[in-house]
């Protein structure tokens, strides 16, 4: 079963946003074996939506639509598919209710535009949108499904939940879809291409290997797809067992989870708290676990000490350290590490202190070096990193190696295996 | 002169990745007045690739594709483009004393599949690649450009800014382009819509305005084409006075930048100080401030203080506040913003106090409602919000009311305008 993505709206195009809504869909499609063949961003032009619809139609069953579906006059996205698929548009009146409904909750009138959202060409399955104003629509045509629906996330997150994806379940029969992850840091995805060359090689046809190298870590990703679910599941497993045992001593995990929520899993499991001391990272380490729903059992906090007077007023580092050493070292990582135990009274605590750039480096610590530092109550240890000019990407690598250095501690603490 | 942006692999059309370098690429692209008609995501499959590119050729004079370049087996992208352009392959001298040299740096050995990065179509302009080792390919086809690069973010946004850009605006004459941003928060997009609706009618042909809604703000965008430089800037600005003069209430920023960014700027510029204390935003504020460049002679630090326990000790919130009143409160709020300015020693300070959901919710403090308090060192304001169920959002929409705050206190005691 094969799926189309199409959004609509200039800010994907100009720039001004970032298309999440896409990923997030797909992997939702994925996870009931539908397959999505190509992602299509156009802009509110009726003659392009309709070139793209169909030429979607051709290569897919099931199209989804999002966005163009505000109030103003720069979202077409209704009127045209009434016309594409020569519907008139009529008021809906249980529409109507709802966007009332919606109004008076918010104590605001209504205005001429926010009727004219509960008019819905009169062919289509309306579905409500109890997140918004704009109704979902269920289009069928010539035995292909197109949906249209809102592009903001927790609308169309909420619709395709509660309604597109049961509704997708119950019209069509699926295929059972599998993957498998393995998570790999410290070789090259290259390195790693030819370590596993041979199990490569040997995998039976509907079994696909692919490698999504990210910061130092690759991705290996098994997908299979098919009917019989029971020998999809041994086969993967088998290959799965086959790749892990000849790079054992890079392979990190196999769950299919974020690094993060791997290690606030382990954590909860043997009841051990964390806590961070962040400075060049700068709290997007904290934002990584505490984003997850639960992970108060876990993280209890932190800082985010940018300053030497925060270094040393909330973690406690010596002014001695930092002006002998500074704050790029090992001697202050430590001291801060150590700091947020002690303080925060933690189990574990990370602290990472480095220069993220593009400004501050010197010849001995150039922009992109990085201490990180993992203390328990007994013990800490502190490792050097060099890595790149781009900020942003110093700090996700940064991130991603403290929560390496933290993991392997904490594996090796707890006597496990990945 | 229009483009289009082909994305090449697996990675997005199963959601294991959002396509960032897309809208990047688009934004860099309309700077120079290079509009962007459609963005693509396909997988790695030639037929697909040869199928989109003729499309994209049918619409579009630039065709940037990404991907699909990577060493092992499921990248098929370069021998696609050099069957399409029939081209055969050849060894790049250059490109592989480049690779080498790379391989070196690392002190790692080159193996056979590396080499192969080397090989390019006959025919194509081969763009070095300084920050990986899949080059950069520049074909001209029948009087339109196509571009194929790696899809590693830093590698891309490199050769995007050093070469590609560079080479374009060389290539061809350029229209100019220009956007004004109207961030206003406070009134929905249809009541603006309506407010402002004699001044839409009244825009010229040639400038296009945008709603972009997000997160309780509403983005208007005015957009504007042409060659006449003088004109359009004169235009622009006439109308975007008319629009600021009648929402002036609503108008935040006038500015092209993020939120976080304006707030760090006011502050730089009166010198003055900032530090966080993030409960249920878990770091995501400071993240905002620090992923910019610079934040440093502003932004001090902060705690993130998930727990009770660190409220008290890094925070100096008092055992009875939360007993009393609990830790979402205007009380604990108000003592965590205070606490920060006197620990961190900072002019200014940020609390956010919140149930992100979904657990934790109670009747009298369901899921979304957030506490947020603006202190400064001789005053200290709390208000309460009501967000929704959703986790990210309510952790997004806390971090821009808590901007929002602070820039309405800021502009207070600053006395200055938008």
């Amino acid at each position: 079963m094969l799926a189309e993505i199409i959004t609509i709206g200039d800010e994907i195009l100009i720039g001004q946003i970032v298309d999440t809504n896409s990923a997030w869909m797909a992997a939702e499609l994925n996870k009931i074996g539908v397959k999505v063949k190509q992602i299509t961003s156009i802009s509110d032009e009726a003659q392009h939506i309709v070139k793209a619809l169909e030429e979607a139609q051709n290569r897919a069953d099931i199209i989804l639509i999002t966005g163009g579906l505000g109030p103003t006059k720069d979202d077409i996205t209704k009127l045209t598919l009434a016309k594409y698929f020569n519907m008139p548009l009529r008021l809906d009146e249980e529409t109507l209710a709802h966007v009332k409904e919606f109004f008076d909750k918010l104590n605001r009138p209504m205005i001429e535009v926010n009727i004219k959202q509960a008019e819905v060409p009169d062919g289509c399955t309306v579905i409500k949108n109890k997140n918004g104003t704009a109704p979902c629509m269920w289009f069928e045509h010539h035995g292909k499904i197109i949906v249209s629906m809102p592009g903001v996330p927790f609308e169309m997150k909420y619709l395709m939940e509660d309604e597109i994806i049961p509704r997708i379940k119950e019209r069509f029969e699926m295929p059972f879809i599998f993957h498998q992850n393995i998570l790999t840091a410290g070789l090259g995805e290259s390195f790693l291409a030819e370590q596993i060359a041979d199990i490569e090689n040997a995998l039976p046809a509907y079994i696909k290997l692919a490698y999504l190298p990210k910061l130092g870590q690759v991705r290996l990703r098994l997908s299979a797809s098919g009917t019989n679910e029971a020998q999809i599941l041994t086969d993967v497993a088998y290959y799965t067992k086959q790749i892990v045992e000849r790079v054992e001593k890079y392979v990190v995990l196999t769950e299919d989870l974020p690094f993060e929520k791997a290690v606030l899993n382990l954590m909860d499991k043997y009841q051990l708290t964390l806590s961070l001391a962040e400075s060049c990272t700068g709290g997007y380490v904290s934002h990584l676990f505490t984003q997850h729903p639960g992970s108060s059992s876990v993280f209890q906090g932190g800082a985010v000490t940018y300053s030497n007077d925060l270094k040393q007023l909330v973690l406690g580092v010596s002014e001695t350290t930092l002006a002998a050493y500074g704050a790029v070292s090992e001697q202050t990582a430590t001291e801060m590490a150590q700091g947020a135990v002690k303080n925060f009274r933690t189990d574990y605590a990370v602290a990472i202190t480095g220069i993220a750039g593009p400004d501050g480096g010197t010849p001995e610590k150039p922009v992109g070096m990085v201490w990180i530092a993992v203390a328990s109550k007994t013990e800490v240890k502190a490792k050097m990193f060099k890595f790149a000019s781009q900020r942003f990407q110093n700090i996700e690598r940064s991130a991603m190696a403290a929560l390496m250095m933290l993991f392997l501690q904490l594996k090796q603490d707890l006597n496990v295996k990945h």
